[in-house]
């Protein structure tokens, strides 16, 4: 067996005891990142990665110190210096885990069922980045590494990843690599191995809409002034024709249309009317005419209202006309719109439809442009290749409909494609009571990843 | 100077500190009904008023207690057993002060500056109650009373009067009258003596509107669900045409037109578009077509967003996708208008516009019709010649915009008509610091009512 990709397949499976007792201990360290009271927490955890990493077998091994919470790195070298070098991306830090009494055993006291590890950040993305580093310490253990790898783990995913841009601007040479591998991405089904290699872009506004100078008795009022909530509602209300389009000037122009191959791949993906009817429990499914339910998440660009408010809106009745409303609005965009422009067609929309009975402005919050990677890209066919490998049948290519700055950021900041996948699955409860990992999965991803480095140094 | 009409006049001027002296002291309690902190102030003030009529000659004076604040009941009789009765109303409670720094003199330390008397509750309403106390403790002076009076003067009246309609309910012999006198609505100028005759109805709703089953991210499912903040804006935009008028169906059916006298009368009134605009700081007008600014107030229906609420509303960008939004709204009425026909008119309307990818539901709040006095009635027509006698003009005739549902109430329960007045001004900064009254004109509005009670017993 001297094949160093057999027996690094062989070293993961012989050592997944072991793999999963290493998380277990991971997952013992309440990192979350949002809550003060767990600051210690968070770096401790960051210690421990950067331990696991050094006994994996990486070098140069750092917790690096951002504007918040650290960033973990390290990296290993491959013999050939011509290899390509892949920049893995994780994160140690986990979401709160409240509501605590929903929990059947503790979130941070890791507790197998069944097939399934339960613990906050076991799916999300404990398990990923524990996957990560045991294909890894098994490329190591194997012979010379078929790629050179860099390892960045950040603790602030589930903040927004604040510190992350600064922190990439300032380690250009340090990051420099051929490709980032993303396991942040789940799957869509245990026996569904999936890449997403498309996420859609964000352009957030606040919209304020005034009216009188001050709030007004709606009685001794109502009738002369066009109440701002009412002229809000009016204008939200012309965002969206009847098909569902977006109406804002220009919005499509630079939309990148699906060509009849994506759309045959998408129409792969089990993600039917079905499957969002009962996914979301909405009473009927709405949305873009002429495009599937996927390609109006994935490949489509949206505008949503994030959030209302005007006047009163206690318990009861009070006659107020508001002299202000408000509404956050958000867009999600694709290739090859721009956050920009987006912003310029709000306002060309609201010049154009805003009466001269109120006043408005527009607040921008956001602005992250879509990325979408080639699917002829080495990488994504070295992904490709390895998760056929180990689940025997050709992975499904996703396009995300959220939002992933650091694949943005990667992209804007080191001219580097990412390419997305994962071992977590659509029931893993992230974000939620009793996150679970499923075991046989997470294993069949660990093999999946050794393939991976092996075929992407192979190009 | 036997004319006891003119010994009352003579009397009020010449006890004029006097009753000054005696707002001043009814102004220096804080009967702040709001605020159960100032439950024992409300109680003083409601004893103040009972002593306060006892001296002035009334009969049968007493604090009736109320599921709330108690109602200071009194009355006296005319000789003439078929003499008319007058329900004099009034509210011995005030707003709360707040904020109290913009104040120039302490809002519970009566001042006088000017012509001015400054204070809470000066003008809203214990000027006016004492005016009215005045007025009739000089007929008491002068002679045989040509009417019956009776006063309920409640203390709830700044909280929406919760207690009344029972308390009315369970004191019809006592409150038996001819007409009643309100003196809480103002005057347009100090020049232009008023009669508000007519008021608006009232219906409050809140409207929800509810989407997917929870709230989702905005970016993994924007585009498959019809978003409720959109759809709850889709439908308030839709409850007006381009014209502003209300498209709920038959909502105009009932709606009494204005004849062309009254027209020319409400014509007559000094509020203009610019009046509207300086008062309110709007940027243009906006209502109803075909109808001028005082017209859509006071004789049209209208249909108001009170309040909008719905998903994220904090500072900053949350990517939600809401499962829930909810608009207050109101309608004003108008002759003949029904609250409960409104209902089911807003329901029709929902139910033909509201599209199936959304549930929906309807709350009721409130439903009071709108009043009209007739103009002949003879208790306005005595106000009327009052109001001219004192300021040598014909008063203006009045529709007010807001609803005040004692005038209802009396309608509904006893079969009373109102007829409304007062002598607060516009500038008056009732319910805002620096409330003040203006002396020369509350003396001749207490003139006036001596002349009012003459007249009416008249007939």
């Amino acid at each position: 067996m001297s094949d160093p990709r057999l027996q690094a397949l062989e070293y993961v499976r012989r050592n997944r005891d072991r793999f999963l007792e290493d998380l277990k201990e991971f997952l013992r360290i309440p990192s979350i990142s949002t809550d003060p009271a767990h600051h210690d927490d968070v770096r401790r955890a960051a210690e421990w990665v950067a331990d696991r990493l050094r006994k994996a077998g990486a070098e140069r091994v750092e917790v690096l110190p951002t504007g918040g919470h650290p960033v973990v790195y390290g990296e290993a070298r491959a013999d050939r210096p011509e290899a390509p070098t892949v920049l893995v991306y994780g994160h140690y830090d986990v979401q709160p885990p409240d509501p605590l009494d929903l929990w059947e055993s503790g979130p941070f006291e890791p507790t197998v069922r069944g097939e399934n590890l339960y613990a906050r950040g076991a799916s999300d993305m404990k398990g990923q980045v524990m996957a990560s580093i045991a294909a890894f310490e098994a490329l190591v253990q194997a012979g010379p590494l078929p790629v050179h790898v860099k390892f960045l783990i950040e603790g602030e995913e589930e903040i927004g990843s604040p510190s992350l841009p600064a922190f990439i601007e300032g380690n250009r040479e340090r990051l420099q690599c051929t490709v980032s591998l993303n396991p942040d991405a789940g799957m869509i089904a245990p026996d569904l191995p999936t890449i997403t290699y498309g996420l859609r872009g964000l352009a957030y506004f606040e919209l304020r809409v005034y009216g009188p100078a001050h709030d007004l008795h709606s009685g001794l009022y109502g009738g002369v002034v066009h109440n701002p909530a009412q002229a809000l509602c009016e204008l939200i209300a012309g965002m969206h024709d009847a098909e569902g389009r977006v109406t804002l000037p220009g919005f499509y122009d630079r939309v990148r249309p699906l060509t009849d191959e994506e759309r045959a791949e998408l129409a792969r993906l089990p993600m039917d009317e079905r499957f969002y009817l009962e996914l979301t429990g909405a009473p009927a499914l709405w949305g873009e005419a002429g495009y599937t339910p996927i390609e109006r998440i994935g490949a489509r660009p949206t505008l949503e209202v994030n959030g209302l408010l005007a006047g009163f809106t206690g318990p009861g009745a009070k006659t107020v006309l508001p002299a202000y409303a408000m509404a956050k609005i958000s867009m999600r965009l694709v290739p090859d719109q721009d956050p920009e422009e987006v912003y310029q067609q709000l306002v060309r929309y609201l010049e154009a439809h805003a009466p001269k009975t109120v006043r408005w402005e527009v607040i921008r919050m956001a602005g992250v442009r879509a990325s979408l990677t080639d699917r002829n890209h080495p990488a994504v066919q070295a992904l490709s290749r390895a998760l056929e490998a180990v689940w025997g049948r050709r992975p499904l290519f996703k396009r995300e409909g959220g939002t992933v700055p650091i694949v943005t950021q990667l992209k804007e900041i080191l001219g580097v494609e990412s390419v997305l996948t994962g071992f977590g699955l659509p029931d893993d409860n992230y974000h939620a009571p009793n996150e679970k990992l499923h075991l046989p999965t997470w294993s069949r991803g660990t093999e999946a990843l050794v393939h991976f480095f092996y075929n992407y140094g192979e190009r």
